[in-house]
């Protein structure tokens, strides 16, 4: 019988872990973590992202600043506000959130990113930085798999790990993890994509497979091994009649189909998604707190 | 039987067009390319290495500076010359040899240097576009290797590559690069490691194997598959009678066991040393031309 890795769960401990902590903050006379967020446009997905960020600074005890933008925007304009915001004492932390309207580099905007206010840690010195093992923004998804990871005490050392999906946000970062020295790491990794030819063969040799190919329902129970840790990142709407909102989330996982060979598993939602959102807040704390890069 | 992936002949062609690229740089009246070399203390490894780049500098037609300083300096005063070298408009391109005395961080001195003239790829900015797979300068190593594939035709679309040793400088970067789209990339990689627990089964699904775990000849034939490519990084020395030195250099694979078995092998001597040498000279043409970061 499978357990469930609970992201629910784990991340409202983390929230609370961490409204405690700014409380002893407040107390101690500190300033109140600050994350401002950028968004351009009005994509239902963005809008809703957004929304969720505003409202765990809430609950975390942060202040938080919402910067909107119409669609239009120069990339002039957003650059302008990039540097604003690097250069604004009192926000710790800011994000632009993805995805931006086509007239824009997404990586000019990155890169504009002052790194040590880099809390969703796409800067190329933050990547650069998280691949060498030094200390750094670690992207949410990834800090949110790894948190998991250790919060359930799964053993990663010596264990076969493959990542399917080979993205610069979840793919590539979250391997560079597994196979870091110290726990969670010290993992054999493997990273297959649309371009692996054996994929069912290599996944049921993984303790440990990490699905973030964005493919509903991709991964079925006759492609694992008994005993399997399953972490699903994918979060794929699809059109259903079930709900108000006309459409569902559903993971890369066949959740029913793989949890009956699964030692843990992730639902969808309920899972990484929420450990996502939670990892923001954390690099948001560690930014007021100066832990990486000083004050 | 085998094909040898020569290094030798590949370097010098790879010298041989970079010279004539250099006189054309000439002839249309630009500047010659010019790299500066720091050398800390006299280690063996190091001085026969450095001896090495400023002998291919002359071969290439570059500019090439020595800049020494002994076991005992200060890192202030290492700081001090890697900033006049930043500032420097004539130097294209710089490394500090490693390693260098306990007394000095590393990480330090390599995050001090100007990441437009880390022709050695190891400033995290670099490390960090070389993950999100940015024009970047990508390190000696991995770049060499990925070189000896494309000259070969070796086709990397879809195949078990096992990446064997996770360093910063080879193992890592190099599991990046055949992970990317495009040529040579699109593998699917595996990572081993010290704790890696079965990396005989592993090996022997390998189609593409880049041993850089720093063991003499570790690499047996039982553990590859018929066909394998081999790429030997590894490059001990260990004490011989038989050479006028006193050493002989070692690589991580039984060369004469394996190359039964291997399609493509590459010696050592002979194989990624020297591609790795001539890497540096590229990525000093790319510093002179400033087509990463521009001039």
């Amino acid at each position: 019988m499978y357990k469930l890795l609970d992201g629910k769960l784990i991340s409202e401990q983390i929230k609370t872990e961490i409204a405690e902590e700014v409380k002893r903050m407040m107390e101690a006379g500190m300033k109140r973590p600050h994350l401002a967020v950028i968004i351009v446009g009005h994509d239902g997905g963005s809008e809703s992202y957004v929304a969720g960020k505003i409202k765990d600074c809430e609950t975390c005890g942060f202040q938080s600043t919402l910067i909107r933008f119409e669609e239009d925007v120069t990339e002039e304009r957003l650059l302008e506000e990039v540097d604003r915001l690097n250069r604004d004492s009192d926000v710790d932390g800011f994000i632009v959130q993805l995805p931006l309207p086509k007239h824009i580099s997404e990586q000019k905007i990155i890169e504009a990113i002052d790194y040590r206010k880099d809390v969703d840690g796409f800067h190329p010195i933050n990547v650069g930085r998280l691949s060498i093992g030094l200390p750094c923004y670690i992207s949410a998804t990834p800090a949110g798999i790894m948190e998991l990871l250790k919060r359930y005490q799964i053993e990663t050392c010596g264990k076969n790990c493959v990542v399917i999906g080979r993205s610069n946000i979840v793919g590539k970062p979250t391997a560079m993890l597994l196979m870091q020295k110290g726990y969670p790491g010290d993992a054999t990794v493997t990273v297959c994509h649309s371009r692996t030819q054996n994929l069912k063969e290599i996944c049921r040799e993984a303790d440990i497979i990490v699905a973030a190919l964005g493919q509903p329902e991709f991964l079925k129970a006759d492609m694992v091994k008994d005993g399997v840790v399953i972490i699903d990142v994918g979060t794929t709407r699809v059109p259903s009649t079930e709900t108000k909102s006309g459409f569902k989330l559903k993971g890369d996982v066949d959740f029913n189909d793989v949890a009956t060979k699964a030692s843990y598993i992730t639902p969808v939602p309920g899972g990484v998604g929420l450990m996502t959102r939670v990892s923001l807040m954390k690099n948001t704390l560690l930014a007021a707190k100066g832990e990486i890069y000083g004050k």
